[in-house]
């Protein structure tokens, strides 16, 4: 029986990636006039990269990271006017309204009613903090966790705080890598919710998927039906029922 | 009788403040080459201020209102290789050596024989869980709050997720305004050890501090004392017992 539902939140509860998207698209943008040196894309990621250790996930390393970026690939002729910009994206992404995916709300509100939900996402404190206040769904979750990072440790310690079983446990997501692999890598169930664009450091290759059973459903409102059959399956763990929903 | 002591980690527990007053300095002495108009400090903290909203509190936010502030007292003619500076004295500032205040360590593993502690911190998440880990500290802790503001419902919050009662509740921590006031707020009790240096946005005016009773002692080694007298006083919430340690 399933008896603690986790659910990630950027890009599975509401839209973030196209906010990141946009702003790298801009910044090529802003860039493009200094002919600078090298593959835009590829360098911002391996500054990104190299950064993640220091700022973590979330907007102000990003911010920080393109003007890193800018700086080093125009040989420092980025004008400071430039860089003011940067940050004032920065800004403008952290206050950006939460706009929630399709039919993610009513499905929250259903499960809500079913099992006790705990949000786990990654990012700044403040900026999930302040989407989380802005989405109005808030108050069907019965536990907040923002983490530096999801791995299978962070998932047992939530199992433990919340007094579950890893057989009781599923975690719900659309990242591959932070969301199903560690929570199937600590024992419990994962449900797959792809997101039509994730930054290419969630992307996992393919052969990390070979004999890791998870489930997936093309949206959040199928939920609730899934998570009925895992139910009725109680021993499920492991075996992919797929077939079984549809 | 106490039943769960919340720590503040910053300036409480380990040095942090000296970190930002050494970076303020070089802050001046880079921007000093460009005769910046207006009083640095104040407009430091002015940026400071207005992006607290944003971008919280912490090392990364510190850096980009830095260099805002460092576009703005120019007027732009700060060079790029100026703000990469830094941007790198956030990623040391980050990745400095956690130094505790002298004492610290034996009175947490004597406080934490006694009482189950709560770590309670404001700051950017990675940042805060990575000095706690290099502290060597987290083993004595049986949670970690890391929050993104200290106020009242924020202390509620902590006393009603531990199941305790204000009466059995202390916080104790080096700001009046985070630590103090607001766990005074929400009924507990709170014991100040004040620090050396504090940052202009952590003080509060002699006046917001009228009737308001708290406990202060000099170093964290004479806090079991203390809350061995409280716990020999039950109903001395209110009442300033700083008599009955000396």
């Amino acid at each position: 029986m399933i008896e603690l539902v986790g659910v990630d939140a950027d890009d599975t509860l509401w839209h973030n990636e196209p906010l990141y998207t946009d702003r790298r698209e801009r910044f090529r943008e802003l860039l493009a006039r200094y002919e600078p040196e090298g593959v835009l894309d590829d360098r911002l990621y391996e500054v990104e990269l190299r950064n993640l250790q220091h700022f973590g996930y979330g907007v102000k390393g990003f911010v920080l990271s393109m003007i890193e970026t800018a700086i080093e690939l125009t040989a420092g002729r980025v004008e400071s006017g430039d860089i003011a910009t940067i940050i004032r994206w920065g800004r403008e992404m952290l206050s950006s309204p939460t706009e929630l995916l399709e039919g993610v709300c009513d499905a929250i509100e259903a499960l809500g009613q079913q099992y006790p939900l705990v949000l786990i996402t990654k990012g700044d404190l403040l900026d999930q903090q302040s989407k989380l206040a802005r989405s109005g769904l808030g108050r069907h979750f019965k536990g907040i966790e923002i983490v530096s990072e999801k791995d299978a440790g962070v998932y047992k310690d939530v199992m433990q705080r919340h007094s579950v079983t890893p057989s009781a446990f599923v975690m719900v997501g659309n990242s591959l890598r932070s969301d199903i692999l560690p929570a199937i890598a600590a024992g419990a169930h994962a449900v797959y919710v792809p997101y039509d664009m994730s930054w290419v450091h969630e992307r996992v290759p393919p052969e990390a998927l070979a004999d890791v059973h998870y489930h997936e459903i093309s949206h959040m409102r199928d939920l609730p039906a899934l998570l009925a059959t895992l139910n009725h399956y109680p021993g499920a763990g492991g075996v992919d029922l797929k077939g079984a929903l549809r």
